[in-house]
């Protein structure tokens, strides 16, 4: 019910009959706490991470209010609300830098360690450390990355490979076919963008695979319809389109993710996955209120999935959590005590999108009405008309933003992160280990613990 | 550690000897989960219900930072970190604003009901609703408000009183000594502000209160001296100095919060005390880091005393959390990646102290010399120069906090309250109620639910 409607309702009033404080908890909680217990002690094969890029508190709240039902008097829950445990800390261990970039992040999170920022699965002096996806592997486990961005983007990469700066995502995509464990590559499945990375003039590396069993697709279809265990699915030259922005053709995040739980699950000693939402992030350098939106639906509902295969399965541990939070992104701004969903909800597609076509010539007004389903101002069009006579793609997407952020009341203070504690969702078994206030270099503590003490 | 210095350090490696994930759960988790399910199943007699009016996520973390070890390899944790069991939804239900006041939050959390933003302990139609600390008064437990603003503002008035408007702090003084319950007062200690509230031409609420046998005090010795079980403390006419500009003979909100817990644990019935950090959210308004620590730090350190009460007693519930957050704070800005708490460490007194002192025509130089341990630079000193000029006390205080905001790189977007969810800290017997993603409403819904099931 986050709106701007006064609504009349039947007050709860406590009826207090009896002298002192008491032992509620002690009837109302055991049962939880019994079937908390059994459920986190139960054996744990299966480890999915699921990593909101740049997904800071802002980011979940926001999103929250903007899927509210208008017609219920109470706000819904997210999927993710359903599972808060707690929050971690981000800050790296940089010689320049205090605040994390999604490198040293990743990297804490995927190898226990912290690091400096851009490094990829390398400690400050640039040795190679071992990741949990690697971990896993050497346990006879199935691995896989799946990520809106490139697939050796910084966040997949910590988990897959080694190198000294994420700017060398060819060296990352390498290190994918390159580095065996057990005789074997050590990624089962990949999926996500970058097929530039993969297919160039000294290599092709989409051949290797294949020449060692992968599946190569490039499409959702071609996806779905392979049963191979093992592949290889690069969906754009770089990062994909965002969900909003995105064609049938291309596959969500969540049915990268099933596409991967399907055939990870095959394995009978279990797997890790790691998901990411990579554009979250995007969205927030470019201080975009409607592509970060977006890019939380197309998360949430990978994560919904995550945590329905885990529900089944009954031995799978699902964590997701943020590297950071980005844009200093904030609900209400300018003195306004309001934020606004229902703008954001009006755009079809990203600002992006259409300050492209409008730097192609497109027609201002006919654009940004084809795909805002909302009636602007005079003045809003002029604003976007008065941009697009620089042609430049940038002068025009911010003009557009600018619309959504006084329409939202979003604020902004930085095209970098900020460094504040991000969230924690846990489902499944081992859930309570990742409860309260912990370190990034927790999670892959953690899951390095449950491998080891595997039986 | 949040610095910029590379160390080396020992990678931790994870030694893997196994073939499947396992069940380490089992043992490490029981042992706590027991001892949580004992603790929580403590009979409650005491809730300690402490609020950081405007502490957001950003301002837990920025603290942590800034009070960091930097001898040490790790970042410590705060007081509030180790007791870190979720956060709080904290919209309004008011049909202008759909992001809340502390008014409409604290009522919220007093009485479980959503209302307009203002409203002191009634609900949208204007109607009082039972607040915990009524409802505690009716079981025969003492009851306590302590805060730092006036003792009639917006959140100890939404525990203590019904009003339609948060400006009528007279009103709500009147409330605190007029409305009774079984024949007695409902307030049994008030700790903090606001002199003016209570002495006025019509009335002089410090004498009827007197009469009716509450000490009245009205500095740190007088407060510790008195052994009566009721007192009315009121330190200054308005809002109490922020903790930096506090003299030795103002209590600090520790030292309010140790005394109001001294008095009210003799009663046997036990008790319930609302102790409220209330500038944090005064200097998030001013957009003031340097202030917005200084009561971070206050708060904290009445967190601590609070949750040491509780470890001795045994029965008693504490709970921290926020209200909302304010300022749209970030740690980090303008594409930096870095926060630095060491320039805000150097400061001896707030912006807004030596504002005044400034425009009372101190001279510029030697006040930023006397009272930031910092060397400054020519043209920082030129721009306070400059907006000394003005003779206005905000200019001049706005271009201070500049200073602290460019060397701290801390952003701000707006000078109201933004919507993002707040942390919930919880100890003792009953904590668990408050975990995971909960509505501020809950808050009262919970304690209300203790009292109604007391034995």
């Amino acid at each position: 019910m986050f709106k701007n409607k006064l609504k009349k309702k039947i007050l709860p009033v406590a009826v207090l009959s009896t002298v002192a404080f008491g032992t509620l908890l002690g009837t109302l909680n055991n049962d939880v706490k019994a079937e908390e217990v059994v459920q986190n002690n139960a054996e744990i094969k299966n480890v999915i991470f699921l990593i909101g890029d740049g997904m800071g508190v802002s980011y979940t709240s926001a999103y929250r209010y903007l899927k509210d039902n208008p017609s219920t008097k109470e706000v819904e829950q997210t999927e993710f609300d359903k599972y808060l445990v707690g929050q971690q800390k981000t800050y790296p261990e940089d010689p320049h830098q205090n605040v994390t970039d999604s490198a040293a992040a990743a990297t804490a999170m995927s190898a226990g360690v912290k690091t400096y920022n851009a490094a990829i699965g390398v400690d400050n002096d640039g040795s190679s450390v071992k990741t949990v996806l690697e971990a896993a592997k050497e346990k006879g486990k199935s691995t896989g990355l799946v990520a809106t961005s490139e697939i050796t983007h910084a966040t997949p990469a910590s988990y897959g490979a080694h190198d000294v700066s994420r700017k060398n995502m060819n060296a990352i995509a390498d290190d994918y076919y390159d580095e065996m464990i057990n005789g074997g590559h050590k990624i089962d499945v990949m999926l996500g963008g970058g097929v530039s990375n993969f297919v160039r003039q000294d290599r092709d590396l989409t051949k290797e695979f294949q020449k060692d069993g992968y599946s190569y697709v490039t499409n959702k279809d071609e996806m779905l319809k392979s049963d191979n265990t093992r592949m290889l699915g690069l969906f754009a030259q770089g990062g994909m389109p965002k969900m909003l922005d995105r064609e049938a053709s291309m596959p969500s995040l969540k049915d990268m993710t099933e596409t991967a739980l399907n055939k990870l699950s095959q394995n009978k000693n279990g797997f890790f996955l790691m998901v990411e939402g990579s554009q979250i992030d995007w969205a927030g350098h470019d201080n975009d209120i409607v592509a970060a939106m977006s890019e939380m639906e197309d998360f949430e509902t990978a994560f919904k999935a995550a945590v329905e295969f885990a529900k089944k399965d009954k031995h799978t541990l699902v964590i997701a959590t943020a590297d950071h939070s980005t844009g200093g992104y904030s609900i209400g701004a300018r003195g306004d005590y309001n934020w606004f969903g229902a703008p954001i909800a009006a755009a079809k597609r990203t600002p992006d999108f259409m300050a492209e076509q409008i730097a192609k010539s497109a027609d201002v007004e006919k654009t940004l009405k084809d795909y805002i389903d909302l009636q602007l101002t005079p003045q809003e069009i002029d604003s976007v008309k008065k941009a697009a006579a620089s042609k430049n793609v940038t002068t025009i997407d911010n003009a557009i933003e600018t619309i959504f952020d006084l329409r939202s009341v979003t604020g902004w203070t930085t095209g970098g992160h900020t460094g504040e504690d991000v969230n924690v969702y846990a489902y499944g078994p081992g859930s309570n280990l990742f409860a309260g206030n912990i370190d990034n270099t927790d999670q892959a503590k953690h899951i390095f613990d449950i491998l080891k003490n595997g039986k």
